[in-house]
Order: structure tokens, then C-alpha cells, then sequence
């Protein structure tokens, strides 16, 4: 997507001199700093400590270290190494373990001397792919949303469709698009009147630091809201849709998705607001036959909730605490969303139901 | 209620000297500072700069201004002018304003050598007042902890009652007890097993540096949470009851508070867990027919979201940015809870149903 008038990705694979550059997003939104991977150690180190984040940029960052860990060294027992050492860097990550795997598997039936070129041309397809993926996505979106600007053109107020989103299922989440902003991008691309509702999304404010950045990087209209406004803003008329993304659908149609995403969705369901949800196949987990009460969330730290990290008047980077000392906290990552309050999901294969009969119209091949 | 075993009240009239005391409530939670009041002008401040808040403490705190100013000079121009800089501190306060008026329109009844120790009497009757009211709604509000509390002791699980609270309406709020805390603080002192799960309530935060400080002083179980988090805990059996304040109810029973109490009504609809709302008397709007889409809602400024102050890790406050710089923001104070959504009001004069008719039978008296 476009960074003031220059498109970029997350991560970029530079064809010249084979290098790696991603975007340090711990540093957003109060600066820009691109950096290069030269080692395997850059991308664990990349990975643990979130500079990349988000499942498919952290499993094509992944296929990358491996990458420039076999520019070292392409032994077997390199590869098997590297492949643990970057499975360490985020252990719950279901879907780097998963891109971890697959690439490392296959790369160890190949000829050592041809093992480099194939890492590299692997990882710049999982890259590829991803930013496909996402296209679908926004292409399946886009009538969605052009159908709600159809409607608001013979109304008497605004014509602006209004879209809440939260937490950042942004291009900086992915490779390139996004999830849920993949259609509200392509509509604005499509000169669609538009503005979104930006969740500031506690406790990692990824809303705020990233989404609000990404969407004004490229001149996308949006608003930055906290986490109790969105009931208020639907109830008022001020919401037209939703489209959030997600860490994992039940075959029934539950979605795990960023902690909050619930609340928004009762609202929207008691409004009478569509509520989207945006699944690449790999949040599809068939495995699964519902999802309340049966996904395992993961409980993350006091220091979320109670340190809030910021810019200083002085121009640093610097770290308040919010809270009484030694208050207790309790700190869900992720809540899990009930297919009846979802109105359709957006999947690179088509818009289905929310349910099992809507996915296995789209993705019967996967359980055959 | 007690701050380390000591019993408090938010704003405290020391009779052996006439002296007025208050917590500077923006140091907290970090630092509990006691401030004398010794003018007029200190009480103006002490209202303007959110030492105090919350309706029944701000009224208080005015009355005790016209007492401190009175004592320079007690002419009916003098309280007059004492009136107006009162009223100008918090203009869209109405409480603050009706509290003036009040006591302003009683006192130039008053001969001027007389009117010192009336306006001394008066505000120290207001604030016995104001805890007389909240120690009611603890105990009207009691027995339906109680009843939770004796079903949870059957139970195989735990028989700690959990109760989720937003914002702060608690004895920081008011003069002492609180609205919504009254009957929680009630029954930790009768022994009740009780566990507080406290909204920490973006953007101001009032749930993480007051109700956490205060239920933390008075030795109540409590765990802060993100505003995000409170569906998830319901939706997994976490949340027994819940119980927040109000800043307006409309004959109808509709409720405006604090910003993202409609999501927690919402998400304890969807699962049936009890919804209460403490509403003091002059809570109750009867000029208000219907709550939803009447009430207005107040905006407030961008950096209540994009600016978070704390306590800096060299010990003293500090800010920090935590959004893009120069981001739109929509920052809505208050939000509205449709009446169908609650499950009783409680009040100083008993509990009732939210609606006309349970409003009518409590308060009668103040339509005919």
C-alpha cells in the first residue's frame, strides 16, 4: 500500500542483491525506519520482539531467516537448528510453526548447494501469495461495500460509508492489503466516499499505532476512537458496516479474533449493522467444530495493561505506568465471537455464511 | 470507606477548626495527597482541574467554596460573584449548577451575620446527605448480591460472587460509599466472598487510577481489566453481576453513563447475567421521556485519547503521545443503555424495574 505516494510492503524482497527489509513497527506510528535482515538472528530477533507481527508476516519473515541461515551455513543440521531457534521467538504462534514446517521440510529433500536459491524463491512466493490472497479478499469485499455507498448516494444525509474496524488487520499485518482493510482499500481505490472508525484497540493499541498510521499513510479518511465508543457510534447512526479480521474460524462460523471484537459485534448485531469478518484460509482451522468455549486463549501480561508506551515531549521513546502499583490484572488477548452475530465472511474463495455449510461451499476440497 | 484501615470521606469538614479537606484525586493512584481548601478561589480551582468529580462531590465541593468565600465577605454581592465563578469551573455541569442555585438562593434569605455558619451547616448537611443516599442503595442493593452470593455456595465451582464495574462510581465519586461500589463495599463488610473485575474505562481511566486505588485501599479483591476484555470474561462464566453508575436516567429507564456501558449491558444480555445500575436521585431526569438518541452526549477533547499520563519510571508524572501525530480523534463521554437491557435500577429509595411504571412506584411523589 501507499506510504505517502510510494507503494511498499511489509517486507520487502529486494531481487538486485537478494536483501530483506521490513519495517521496524515497534517504532510506529512516531517513526518510519526501515530495516535490513542480514542474519538469521535479525529475523528471530525481528520476530520476538515484534517488529514484524501478525500471522502471515511472521511466517514469511520466518521463510526469510531461514533464508539468509542458509546463506551461512546450508547444512542439515543448520537448517534444523534455525528452524528451532525461530520457532522459539513467538511458541503459541500456531501459523509460523506451521510456515516454519513446510518450508523446512522441503527444503531438507533438496541438494545442499541449491538450498539458498530455492529459500529464496520460497520465500518471496509465500510473500506473493499472501498479497493474492488478499487481493480476493478485497475483491469479494469491494461489492459489499459499494452496495451500502449505492444505498447512502439517495440518502438525504452522507453519502459516506462509515466502517468501524479494530485492531490492525492492516497491509502491516500481512504482506501487502490486509484482511479487513483489503476491501476498504480497493474501495477507495474505486473513488468510493469513505471513512473508518479506528478502534484504538487495547491493551497493544494496534489500532492506534498501526491502523490510524497505515490508513493516513494512504489518504484514507478515518478517525481514531477508543474501544468503549463504537456501541455509542452505531446506536447513533454514525456506523454503516464492520470488518474486522481474524486469528481462527470454527467450522461453525466462531471467530477468535482480537479481544473486544465480541463487544463490537453485539452492537452491530443490535443495531442491525453488518458485521464482516476477513478469513484467509489459514484462519480456517477444520479442525475445529466450534469455536466458544473452545478455543484457548492466551492470557498476556500486567505490563500491557497497567505501562503505556509512547513518544515524550522530549521527542524519545518513553513508558508511563497507568495503574496503582501491584494491581492485580487479568489480560485476554483474544475473545471469540459467535457466528450468529456475524453476518457473512470474506475468504480469498468468495463471501459465505457464517457457518459450516457456508465454508464448505467454498472450501469442500479441504475436507475431502 | 477506609484508605489502609483508616476510615475516609472524599471531602471531610473538620469541625474543631472549620476547615475543608479534599483528595487531589489527579495524583492518584499514584500518590494520595491531601489538600486544605482556604478560599473560594481553592475551591474553583480544586473543581476546574478535576481534583474532585463526579455530580454529588462537585456539589459538595461548591458548597463549601460558598462557606470559605462567605467567610471573606458574606454581602449578597460578594456570594453573588462567589456564585458565578463557581458555576463558570464546570459550565456543562447541571448538578453543579442546581447545587449553587440551592444553596445560593437559600443563603441571601439569611441575614449576613448569619450566613457563615448556615453555609457551614449546609455543606456539611449536603455531604451527610449524599452518604446517607449511598449507604441506601448499599443496602437495597445487598440482598441481590446476597442472593447470588448463596447460589455460588451450592455450587461446585467457586463461591466467589464476581461482580464487573465501569468507570469509577465509587466513594472517590461521591462523598462516601459510592453509587455503584455502596453495595459492594456493604457486602465485603458483611463477610460476602467477593471479587470486583474493574473496566480500567479509556479514555480518562477513571476505573484503573480510582476504583482499582480505592477497592484496593478498602483490602476488595478486584482485578483490572481493558474495556475490551469484560465480554470475554462474561461469555466465559466469569461475571456473576453487573453494576455501574449513572449520570442521567430518562423516565423511561434508559441510562446514559460513562462511554461503553451499552457494550457491557449488551454483553450481559447476551448472557443472562444480571445488569444493575445505581442511580442516586438526582440521577433521575423526569423532564427525559426516552434516553436513546434524547440525551446529548458530550464530546471531548483529542488528547484524552491520544495523550496517556502517568507516573514516569523516574518517579515523577509525565505524558506520552501514543497516537500518529495530528490524528482526527471522536471522543463521545457518554453513551446510552436502552432500558431492555437492565436489569434493575437500584436507588436510595429501593430497587425497581427499569421503566415508567418501576420508576413511578418508588418516586411517586416527585410527578404529582
Amino acid at each position: 500500500m501507499l506510504v505517502d505516494g510510494v507503494p511498499h510492503r511489509s517486507i520487502e524482497f529486494r531481487q538486485q542483491d537478494q536483501s530483506v527489509h521490513i519495517i521496524d513497527q515497534t517504532l510506529l506510528p512516531h517513526e518510519l525506519r526501515w530495516v535490513e535482515l542480514h542474519s538469521l538472528a535479525d529475523a528471530a530477533i525481528a520476530i520476538a520482539d515484534m517488529q514484524v507481527r501478525g500471522a502471515p508476516l511472521i511466517g514469511v519473515t520466518a521463510a526469510a531467516g531461514l533464508f539468509l541461515g542458509a546463506k551461512q551455513d546450508s547444512s542439515d543440521d543448520a537448517i534444523t537448528n534455525d528452524a528451532a531457534k525461530l520457532q522459539a521467538t513467538r511458541p503459541t504462534a500456531i501459523n509460523l510453526r506451521w510456515a516454519i514446517e513446510r518450508v523446512t521440510t522441503a527444503v531438507l529433500k533438496i541438494q545442499p548447494p541449491s538450498r539458498v536459491d530455492w529459500l529464496w524463491q520460497t520465500a518471496c512466493s509465500m510473500a506473493d501469495e499472501d498479497v493474492t490472497a488478499n487481493k480476493s479478499m478485497a475483491e469479494f469485499g469491494l461489492p459489499l461495500i459499494e452496495s451500502i455507498a449505492r444505498k447512502k448516494q439517495s440518502s438525504a444525509t452522507s453519502d459516506t460509508v462509515n466502517i468501524l474496524t479494530h485492531c490492525n488487520a492492516g497491509w502491516l499485518a500481512t504482506v501487502d492489503w490486509g484482511t479487513a482493510t483489503a476491501p476498504i482499500y480497493l474501495a477507495h481505490q474505486h473513488g468510493i466516499k469513505l471513512h473508518v472508525w479506528v478502534d484504538e484497540t487495547r491493551p497493544r493499541n494496534q489500532g492506534a499505532s498501526l491502523t490510524a498510521w497505515e490508513l493516513g499513510k494512504a489518504g484514507v479518511p478515518h478517525t481514531l476512537i477508543v474501544d468503549n465508543a463504537g456501541g455509542h457510534l452505531m446506536q447513533s447512526g454514525q456506523v454503516d458496516l464492520c470488518i474486522v479480521g481474524t486469528d481462527r474460524v470454527a467450522t461453525n462460523g466462531d471467530v477468535c479474533n482480537k479481544i473486544g471484537t465480541y463487544l463490537k459485534a453485539l452492537a452491530a448485531f443490535d443495531n442491525q449493522i453488518p458485521f464482516y469478518v476477513a478469513a484467509p484460509d489459514s484462519s480456517i482451522d477444520w479442525t475445529l467444530a466450534v469455536g466458544v468455549g473452545q478455543v484457548p486463549i492466551e492470557y498476556r501480561s500486567d505490563a500491557e495493561i497497567t505501562v503505556m508506551r509512547g513518544r515524550l515531549k522530549s521527542g524519545g521513546m518513553g513508558e508511563v505506568e497507568i495503574a496503582p502499583m501491584g494491581v492485580k490484572t487479568c489480560n485476554p488477548a483474544f475473545d471469540v465471537t459467535p457466528a450468529r452475530l456475524i453476518t457473512k465472511l470474506i475468504t480469498p474463495r468468495g463471501v459465505c455464511a457464517a457457518n459450516r455449510e457456508g465454508l464448505l461451499a467454498l472450501f469442500g476440497d479441504r475436507l475431502s
